[in-house]
């Protein structure tokens, strides 16, 4: 964790290392990745099988290529109820949140008459990666298979490893809670281009969403135009902007939920009240020695934490937009004075009783935010992730007579004679 | 071009290979891609000026780096008349189109107590590529630069190469008119490295857009993720439904419209009358004859073009969703009957009066499309694009003590103690 004051001399070029440090590992998959997308591309359920076999010990063939929906219900309904309660619970927020993203059709004609609109219609197909191992959540299961629904996708495909045979019995009940239509136990890179590209067994989608790790990453990237991908994900963050009237408990307890997702993830405490953000420190401390996830937890404070001290809140927010964070609390009792400021953030988490936890399960928005700055131009997801635009355009006689001619200029203007003489003939 | 009737035995297998034909180039890039961006990021102007010496045979330090905003008003006041009316005309309408796609602003308190929303923001900056020699469209600048500002960007940054010192007046005027900022004479690859990356001489952008040939699209394709970009761009493409009742000149002259463009274009007629797929058969060939663009457009139609047979014109629907066409003009009495039941396609043209020219340049619609079926998962270039979402929640201690223990639970079940304890320390 370091140290800055905005008012000392040296503040600049050190907050601007903070800025730019770069915590997304550079791993150089991408040949291994093209490999792996080739061979599915050529060699289809064969490839995938022995990719399968390599990396996540489990036979498709023997050990089965599908969940059923059936095996998803049942482990919904071996679920405790209380779990199984606060997930319906979320799933109705996030429906709720979501259904409220549908964009409006236009269709309008204008004064030279000529009509003009747009349509949105949803995606045929999409995929969904579900990481195994201990970034196997359900809520993330929850978080991007709800907006594909809401979007009217006709057929959702799941897809996820099962490394040895393990399955994750919470991720099939959060698949059957939000009718994921296909479970497939495959993972990886080979995964992603199964669903871009389509095997025998697997039909192609048109758009490919969720978390995973690098490779999985580099293979939406490199398919990103053979599909539609939500976002390139990175190590997770959060801002806190919070006065010397907070409980440096609470606020502790916030930064930490950050840092106990990976030892990349960072947490940054910007106050203009010395003394407690000295509090917040030692809160840190004691509360990560009592943590299951500590040693994550403190490896990441450690690394990538930060506690900046700043003359007045107000000036936090041009670091704010700096930092383009993904998540952002406002822990004041006016916090919408500061939001109103805010230019780039994910997600803002306003006042006092709103740790960021809360969103990334039950209030309703995304929790598949933007990371590493990239709220500068990239939202969390949404239905429209899932949905496309179609613009129309109808010309009368008369209204093409209006502004048929100045298209015929700019068409010969630009060497493009079929372009005017098909305006002309109708003229 | 190839003749299909869609009521013979073989068709299924000869339209698969229509729909699947890959039309883009395979060009190994990515490497040289690669270091090209590399040396961008490490180098910053140096290797943009080498580059630039390099590629397109210009000094920048000796010719100039910029283009002011001098030199582009005054080859807009050098313009002819007529073509500048239609110039400002094709602003004016893309204007008011766009100016309707900005979205609105949510905020909102629930049945729980617990206020919701999001908030549209603009980015700060955007690049926008514009290529040199024959794709140096006027037209396209409008097209790329008007929605970011409408959007509200603060800072939009034109690049564009001058080979040879070679400057596009009509592309100053359309800068001049849509009101970019900067215009910068470099191209290529390297441009897109120093817009995204930044050099001492250009400051950085959030966002990328433009068409540009294969190093341009992998460049952007590579920094997806650095920055947002608007597509991944193919090869421009139409596809016509027409019944017998059209002239078939009108409709040769559609087709031609896009074959003009490349040798990769597309242009597909769907009609119901075989005798009229013929006459425009015969059509195209005396037209392209007459034709400035003839050696292009013949290259186009003899390796793309293709006239598809249908048993009747509803029965062309189902083809058309699986072309997902970038442009889908009906050209029938009653476009909108055909027009309910298609699902991709990046612009529809209805009506026997609205060629697709009209849509390149004047009816105020995007013309930056998604092609190879990219309309699948992908829409036109919007306002969207420049813009981004902060979505924000605002719990009470009350309405938090009613979602709170649910997302406790779930924390816990994810094994996420931190998560957990943060709403826990304030229920």
């Amino acid at each position: 964790m370091i140290r800055l004051d905005a008012s000392s001399a040296d503040f600049a070029p050190a907050f601007s290392a903070l800025v730019n440090a770069r915590r997304e590992a550079d791993e150089d998959v991408s040949r291994d990745v093209s490999a792996i997308l080739r061979s599915v591309r050529e060699q289809g359920d064969a490839a995938v099988r022995d990719y399968t076999q390599r990396f996540d010990r489990h036979d498709l063939d023997a050990g089965g290529w599908r969940i059923s929906r059936e095996d998803c219900h049942a482990a919904l309904d071996r679920l405790e109820p209380e779990l199984r309660k606060a997930l319906e619970l979320a799933a109705e927020r996030i429906r709720t949140y979501h259904a409220e993203q549908r964009p409006a059709d236009r269709d309008h004609t204008d004064a030279a008459g000529i009509r003009l609109g747009a349509r949105w219609n949803a995606v045929e197909a999409a995929g969904l990666y579900v990481p195994g191992g201990r970034a196997a959540y359900p809520s993330s299961v929850l978080m991007n298979a709800i907006p594909a629904k809401v979007a009217g996708v006709d057929r959702l495909a799941m897809v996820t490893p099962t490394p040895g045979g393990l399955i994750n019995p919470l991720v099939l009940a959060a698949a059957a809670i939000a009718e994921v239509d296909e479970v497939w136990r495959i993972g990886g890179a080979q995964a992603i281009a199964a669903l871009a590209y389509g095997t025998d067994t697997i039909a192609p989608v048109d758009v490919v969403v969720g978390p995973g790790n690098a490779w999985v990453a580099e293979a939406k990237r490199q398919l990103y135009g053979v599909v539609g991908i939500d976002m390139v994900a990175g190590p997770s963050e959060i801002v806190v902007v919070a006065d010397g009237a907070n409980d440096p408990a609470w606020i502790a307890a916030d930064l930490l939920s950050q840092a106990e997702h990976d030892p990349t993830s960072q947490s940054i405490l910007l106050t203009d009240d010395a003394a407690f953000g000295e509090a917040v420190a030692v809160e840190v401390d004691a509360q990560i020695a009592r943590l299951q996830t500590g040693d994550t937890a403190r490896a990441a404070w450690d690394a990538n934490g930060a506690i900046i001290l700043v003359p007045m809140l107000e000036a936090a927010l041009p670091l704010v937009d700096r930092l383009a964070p993904e998540h952002l609390e406002l822990a004041t009792a006016d916090p919408d004075a500061l939001f109103a400021k805010v230019r780039h953030a994910g997600s803002v988490f306003l006042g006092r009783h709103t740790p960021e936890a809360v969103g990334d399960y039950i209030a309703g928005p995304n929790h598949v935010l933007p990371t590493g700055r990239r709220a500068r131009f990239a939202s969390g997801l949404s239905v429209l992730d899932f949905m496309k635009r179609t613009s129309f355009i109808a010309c009368s006689p008369a209204s093409l007579a209006v502004v048929g001619p100045a298209a015929v200029a700019l068409a010969e203007a630009e060497g493009l004679p079929a372009h005017a003489q098909s305006i002309a003939v109708r003229l």
